[in-house]
């Protein structure tokens, strides 16, 4: 397989128009008065379960074959793309396996599990949680649906920037946050076929910043030990994604975590939304000054919504 | 002057069109089910200063003679209104005189003084807020622009129910909150008019249940020391809104705090938008089972989104 053509992305468009949410686009005067640029927000945070991820995992589960599909899909993720995998298999009437480490919150295990998905847990540790995915394929079947190093992930995530570059024309640029890259591909890809003139940045936390170093390696620089508020984007850029990045892709702009939790409240009192940390690591970007957004039309992709109200960064 | 005719609230709506959002309606799939009904959310949460409140005042300040507009307005508030008539006033160039307690938290007034008002603080009474008020009415001419009763404010806020039922046809319930009464009054005459068949049903918490005893009195019954966490439902209900809360009103639904405060957050975790307690009132009737919403489509008027993130009801 190569990577996603724009004709690609319009099938992944298609196939999960039923199920999929077109999520609204929204603007905010502060913002705009805040960067004098003109910014329009892309709001996966409402998308189903609460983030971009489900898109991907939708365009993975109805591009199977009924044979495919017959023996179920599989994953490791104790993360937004567990409940997005979960739902779609949900949806086809097919089995999801969900590998979890044994340290996963409650709430995060109970999601998982009211969309229908099958839970196995495992050692907190990525050989035991490979090991044990490679043991459920095995005796099942099923299709491993990678969180991002996959085509189909890429294109499905892709449909966000198509529907933003749908509904908004002339966009001079567009901000997405970047963790394994499945998003980030996507939108470069999108962008690239549909607004060719407008730039696509990354953004991504400082504790976190494998993607900005491999693009200035050339080559995939893996994470080790990231630590930042964004727990989305902690995972090391996808083989996949990074050649794509790396040809389409402007610069990655990083931002610390303190800017991400001022941006992160910002976006919760003046556009009255919730956002999760990884969604404010673009909004961040933008404020942050360090890409001249003066006078443009910019897109920013606020990529979910999924955050314990129990626990916000801002209160001790 | 009498009650506002639909011709009056259609003014109103065109008088405000260049400076008010036209707020979006969403869904909840999760309500849907809760419910059994469809429910569309009119989000005024996303209205300018973050509530309902500026259509009214922006409908005052732009319905006065130029001679009017020239000598300034006034009211006494701490709440939503105040900031709503400092900005209303910006927008058409003159001055905002706004009477708040001196015991008013700095964060209400800092968001007045950002919209330009000019802040006289007085001792924490009614009595000293009125008479502070009145004083410079006299010494300025400006002109009072209470809450909630006049008529032009009535009007402004209508203007909610006129766009909902613009965009969300055959709609057999709507359900809005009641304080002093401009909104649910507003929602109730803009549904008379352009959809007679729905039902009006206003919502209250149990703490400031005022409406609620007073239409079952049959004449306006005032709050006595109410106790609620819906701070902007406070006020007692106004005699301009009686009665035709008391004609086009079926009946007024009334929530404890524990019931507003689990469907704040229900809306907070599930739509992912932010809405303060008062907003969340009418979603706490719908979601009571007080009324038999079973099969049918339901509008629910969110009224603000107005919060202090760093309190927030269900964390200790």
């Amino acid at each position: 397989m190569t990577a996603p053509t724009i004709q690609g992305i319009r099938a992944a468009a298609d196939r999960i128009a039923p199920h999929a949410k077109r999520t609204p686009v929204m603007t905010s005067r502060t913002f705009d008065q805040m960067t004098g640029a003109t910014l329009f927000f892309k709001c996966e945070n409402f998308q189903r379960v609460g983030a971009f991820k489900f898109r991907g995992a939708c365009n993975a589960v109805f591009s199977l074959t009924d044979a495919e599909a017959a023996r179920g899909v599989a994953t490791h993720s104790s993360g937004n793309h567990a409940q997005a995998l979960a739902l779609a298999a949900q949806l086809r009437g097919i089995r999801a396996h969900i590998v979890m480490p044994q340290n996963a919150p409650d709430v995060k295990r109970a999601a998982v599990e009211a969309y229908g998905g099958i839970i196995t847990l495992c050692e907190p540790t990525l050989e035991a949680r490979e090991s044990t995915t490679a043991r459920i394929i095995e005796e099942t079947g099923a299709t491993l649906i990678h969180p991002y190093n996959d085509y189909r992930i890429i294109a499905g995530q892709a449909t966000v920037a198509l529907e933003l570059h749908e509904e908004i024309d002339a966009l001079d640029f567009v901000i997405a946050p970047v963790g394994g890259g499945g998003l980030l591909s996507g939108t470069a890809l999108a962008t690239a076929a549909l607004r060719p003139n407008a730039t696509v940045i990354g953004s991504e936390p400082t504790g976190a910043d494998d993607a900005y170093r491999s693009l200035q390696e050339g080559a995939i620089v893996p994470s080790l030990n990231p630590k930042t508020i964004a727990d989305g984007l902690l995972t090391s850029l996808g083989e996949k994604a990074f050649p794509i990045i790396r040809d389409h892709v402007r610069e990655i702009v990083t931002v610390d975590d303190e800017a991400i939790v001022a941006a992160m409240r910002l976006v919760w009192e003046r556009i009255k939304i919730i956002v999760e940390p990884s969604a404010a690591v673009p909004v961040a970007a933008a404020l942050s000054g360090r890409v001249d957004l003066a006078g443009k039309r910019v897109g920013i992709i606020l990529s979910g919504g999924n955050v314990d109200l129990t626990r916000l960064p801002w209160t001790p």
